[in-house]
């Protein structure tokens, strides 16, 4: 995925160094400087290796699931009989703040180990089921035990700003006042917390909420990111730009001038097709739009349990293809590359000299085959050299 | 999947007695008939127990892969672009006429352990991308040799009036005499063919030149199928009942007419939502004159190359939710009971004295969970029970 020239920055017959559990060099296999010539070697027969994926955006530790919704929607029930149901994200908050840690992980860890087994060695993973200050940390907590009990990397965000609770219907400013920016200074203060992120939506938090959200993080040195414009255009994107934020996710409905100020300000364009295909929205994300700007994009699952029930890496880049037509070249860069750009993270997404030595093995004959399948993993094997205490 | 009046035809707390292969009883785990007492016991720990998924329309044995074709179109190829670098259709018999038995067989074996590890137990396995004698029957031997080389069941369908191979561009009928209808006599003489399918649609075969294969079939003592109504209104439907069709699948495009003829002659409707979705079809199959009928919906992978590259049956069987807003029990029973009726096969399916013991055991609380999340497979085991000299 480095920028060599070639199409995927691939290089056939290659071969990658590596030392310390980094990249010590990458290159044609025939070209191994004799300074390498010390290290062990082991063949991939031919294999297509890539970067580790990346899955930069998931709700992946969340109490319950949404099944019995699932199936009363499409048995006929309308929005009001799933809520007056207990149905709705209220569901999972409910769940959510009866789990233990300990649930909670359990709950999570068949997800995550889903992803591990696509090639996954970095998941961002974050709060907003809690909506109170307890469970807020408590999915926190969770998220880093994650990182403690697989062979896995966890970048966290805080997402209190996520939905009002139901103890604040029609109070959202006191929420953000009295629960959601305490429990991120906690959170910051415990050093539970990667990053900031919150939900601008009309069925959400308006874009002065965020702000004064964006603003706490701003004192507590964290970066932002943002769901915004998934289902309305309310200024979102401009609004994380102006905070410099790592990413905006969704943008469905954004246009040019929030897109403008994305690209000013280095963020990435986070795209979620599992949501968008679980919620059979019709109204694309402007990838032109985004080609036109240069602005990189990310492909992740958005694993949660009401709007993408989707913990497969691989199935979220075959539907940003068949759904949003990005190419399979976007979408890889979007699932290595650019989720690490996404995440902030410098050391990972790329072969490169420098970098840690995280890899995915695959059994395809092209790199575009990880995303012609729907729903099908032909990972070879991981590679973890960075953390190879734990090696899979 | 039985009719006991409770949704799904579940058992809370149920069991399972398993003779010589065969379910001799099933009901409530307090009320074993003493008769079954001799038998060792097993217990699954609550653990959700259903027939074992059946896949019943698939071209799983297939040369090569399109890969390439889909990173074209998404990079933006014309159709005449693709067809000029050999893409289509064709490109899959060109591979598949240049593949060996046995490389045709090690191609399609990992898709098959994908269905086998969602507790598949029976495949169906089309001809159809050979469309000379030699390599429809190659086809036919692979999809046998499948059953072989895997603890599954193979159902095969002859295929050969699925396109008109180049060399006989512009003169179907002459394919149909030289070509499709001799290799179909020859696949029964050896016992290749437990079926007979054509592609119906204006870019395949006109209801006239479908008529000719069935009459061989019926000759031949073999049930058809067809691929009808995918794009266009053929009125392969109201044909294919005509002859008693075990099943039409496709079927966006059918008419109320077709539907009745359908319910008629006992044929089933199967649902293959995998091609719908990578087609990007907006034009939905009318599940509610399905419905309105009373016709039986299967739901398939429809596995292939092309418009389907998917061998997920649970991700089909989510699509079919998500996409075809068919319920979750109605996709469940497509995947077993009325898969099995689509291939004439009367002893799996249901969990029922006298049927088949081949079950599958699933980590989840509800029989909706099966097709609430996306590309994610919580099978516990699959029992085989039927074919226990090769026990998984
Ligand atoms: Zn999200
Ligand atoms: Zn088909």
């Amino acid at each position: 995925m480095t920028d060599n020239g070639a199409s995927y920055g691939l290089i056939d017959n290659g071969a990658v160094a590596v030392r310390g559990g980094r990249i010590a060099w990458i290159g044609a296999s025939d070209a191994i400087p004799a300074d390498h010539a010390d290290l062990e070697t082991e063949q991939l027969d031919g294999r297509l290796v890539t970067p580790a994926l990346i899955d930069c955006h998931t709700h992946i530790v969340a109490g319950g699931n949404r099944a019995n919704e699932f199936e009363m929607r499409l048995n006929g029930a309308s929005y009001e009989e799933v809520a007056r149901a207990g149905g709705g994200i209220v569901s999972t908050v409910t769940a959510t703040r009866a789990a233990s840690e300990d649930e909670l992980l359990a709950a999570a860890l068949p997800r995550v180990d889903q992803l591990i087994g696509e090639g996954v060695s970095v998941v961002e993973v974050k709060s907003g089921y809690g909506l109170d200050v307890e469970t807020e940390l408590r999915m926190l907590r969770v998220a880093r035990r994650i990182e403690q009990t697989r062979n896995i990397r966890v970048r966290t965000s805080f997402l209190g700003a996520h939905a009002i609770p139901p103890e604040y219907k029609d109070r959202p400013d006191a929420y953000i006042g009295e629960v959601c920016i305490p429990a991120l200074e906690q959170a910051a203060a415990e050093g539970l917390a990667d990053a900031v992120d919150g939900f601008c939506e009309s069925i959400a938090f308006t874009p002065e909420q965020i702000s004064r959200v964006f603003e706490a993080a701003r004192r507590l040195g964290l970066p932002v990111k943002l769901h915004a414009e998934q289902l309305t255009d309310q200024g979102g994107a401009k609004l994380a730009a102006s905070y410099g934020a790592l990413s905006v996710d969704h943008l469905e409905y954004v246009g040019e001038d929030g897109v403008a100020a994305m690209k000013d300000a280095g963020s990435v364009a986070v795209m979620l097709p599992g949501a968008f295909y679980t919620l059979r929205e019709t109204q694309l994300p402007p990838i032109d739009l985004f080609r036109k700007h240069s602005l990189p994009m990310a492909v992740a699952t958005d694993c949660n349990p009401g709007s993408s029930p989707l913990s497969s890496l691989l199935t979220s880049m075959n539907m940003a293809c068949t759904l949003f037509r990005m190419t399979p070249e976007e979408v890889l860069a979007g699932a290595t590359r650019i989720a690490a750009q996404a995440l902030g993270l410098s050391d990972v997404g790329m072969i490169k000299p420098g970098f840690r030595a995280d890899l995915a093995v695959w059994n395809v004959e092209s790199p575009a085959e990880l995303a012609y399948r729907i729903a099908f993993n032909p990972l070879q094997r991981r590679i973890m050299a960075s953390k190879s205490s734990k090696e899979t």
